[in-house]
């Protein structure tokens, strides 16, 4: 990706760490378990791991095995949803529970989780220890609130904020946080590091679901309105179970799912109404969030990489 | 259980704080995460933990949270195979998935499992973090290499081995063996306890595949033969697939299942040929190796209950 183009040698490292780490003698277990690898991904957690150490005093050989690990927790996350979800694709190719069922996925998320665990314990750090730790129960609750009240029309934009910090925001930020902590930045700066990822984690996750009703399927690898479908309701259905002069019929559609209407006509009734805009507003104070962090911190090097990732975040389509 | 009197009151606060870090200000997340709780269990892994502390210098306090992150981590994996093995019920109560189905049960066995790495972070030890990152790699791959080749009559008793030590023996040779840990004994002792938790470990799962075979269903509180049913092949029938005269016909059961015969049929001609009395040795033989590796310490108060709990696992009905 041309925004990573500062870390472009780092990530192709990363990249083979992450092949070469699910290896296995069973090649089944390799199988399986780089699958998910091969179909690809942004590496955005590696990738703000690597930026923030270039804040510090940057070691790559210090950093690698905390990127390692971040895109390890992601995946193992990413193969237990697609059990949850019954989802057949992702990234373009069929999930891991589409070709070896559940059974199989489940254990290998776990496995992956797992192998996180194995890089982290490297650091002998306490601290690194304890933050992956209780970011990793807090994911799980964001994971369990979104699913336990589906189709749940009365939920609030703070239920959501809610929700999508725990489920997106916290793993990026922790990012953020520990690639400059083991690379020995002062405490001031990496939790600045911490709240920029925060905010660009919040916006990512923001503009995630706006594409789930907006974007080109292509581009975005699974079916379109698929949040809907499984009774997510995100930002810009909340704002228009609110604000739409049509909210009844919108409820209506988001109570009866996919039965009996296309999620096309649900998403033209959250546009007209501003649902979309309204989101978009959102992003945009989030993404001011994230830039006014890094202006508090020295200049160096990477400060513009991670600005320019800010405003990527705030403007994606894909 | 009256074999872990000793440590009776330790065990009732382990109980306790089991309790209590299952608690969660949202009610559902409580309900689930405590359900299994609830339905007992025997401790076991916190029982070796105590035990092994208590041949060093013994601390509850510093045992505690290594006790209660066993029991989690334990409790993790049982929530996520029964969403594997579609089962309905375990020790005698709904399972999870019966209740909330897959998907919660899918986030709430990563859950616990989290809740576990939290208390074990406190520890602040690279040494503790590692055994258990490396454990829980293991136990993966053991539950990975038992549901990959179901029905696979040609398993031998070295591929068996290999699936129970990382099923099962693994994280009881981690409880012993991190209990003295904690407690500070030295490498030679708590070594020991590794392996003699290793080998009650071994003992425990086989004669647990031997109970699913011949146990009365009331103290099993599961279906008999249900490993049959998963194509999961163990000791006594791997014995018997190659020594009953009837193997042939046992070949052809094993194969169809549960379909167009009873369990009880297989469990006859495993039992003619000697299968169960054959694991029964098998178990005797690993229980002589447990009580072997505590010969070799030195005398001190939990000793006795160590022995007597080696005794009690080679020769227990239920």
């Amino acid at each position: 990706m041309e925004l990573f183009k500062e870390i472009k040698d780092e990530l192709k490292i990363v990249e083979r760490e992450l092949h070469a780490v699910v290896q296995s003698p069973d090649p089944l277990m390799t199988q399986t378990s780089s699958h998910l690898l091969k179909a690809g991904g942004k590496r955005m957690r590696p990738a703000f791991s690597l930026l923030a150490g270039k804040c510090a005093n940057f070691s790559f050989e210090q950093v690698l095995p905390l990127a390692v690990a971040l895109e390890l927790i992601h995946m193992a996350t990413l193969v237990h949803d697609d059990v949850v979800d019954c989802s057949s694709t992702r990234r373009g190719t069929k999930t891991v529970r589409a070709i070896w069922g559940n059974k199989l996925s489940v254990h290998i998320g776990s496995y992956l989780f797992s192998k996180s665990l194995s890089l982290i314990s490297k650091y002998e750090s306490p601290f690194v220890n304890r933050i992956l730790a209780d970011t990793s129960v807090r994911m799980c609750i964001g994971e369990i609130e979104q699913i336990s009240n589906p189709f749940d029309i009365q939920k609030t934009v703070k239920d959501y904020f809610f929700t999508i910090y725990r489920k997106t925001a916290l793993l990026i930020s922790a990012s953020c946080q520990l690639g400059a902590f083991v690379c020995g930045a002062p405490k001031q700066m990496y939790e600045s590091l911490r709240r920029y990822g925060h905010n660009i984690g919040m916006a990512f996750q923001i503009t995630d679901d706006v594409l789930d009703l907006v974007a080109d399927e292509k581009l975005l690898g699974k079916p379109k309105g698929s949040d809907l479908r499984q009774g997510i309701i995100t930002l810009p259905v909340i704002y228009a179970l609110k604000n739409s002069p049509k909210r009844d019929k919108l409820k209506d559609m988001v109570l009866r799912q996919n039965n009996g209407y296309e999620p096309e006509e649900a998403v033209r009734l959250v546009k007209e109404c501003g649902g979309i805009d309204f989101s978009g507003q959102i992003v945009h104070r989030y993404i001011t969030r994230a830039r006014n962090e890094l202006s508090a911190l020295p200049n160096f090097h990477s400060k513009s990489a991670l600005a320019s990732v800010a405003d990527f975040i705030g403007t994606r389509r894909f």
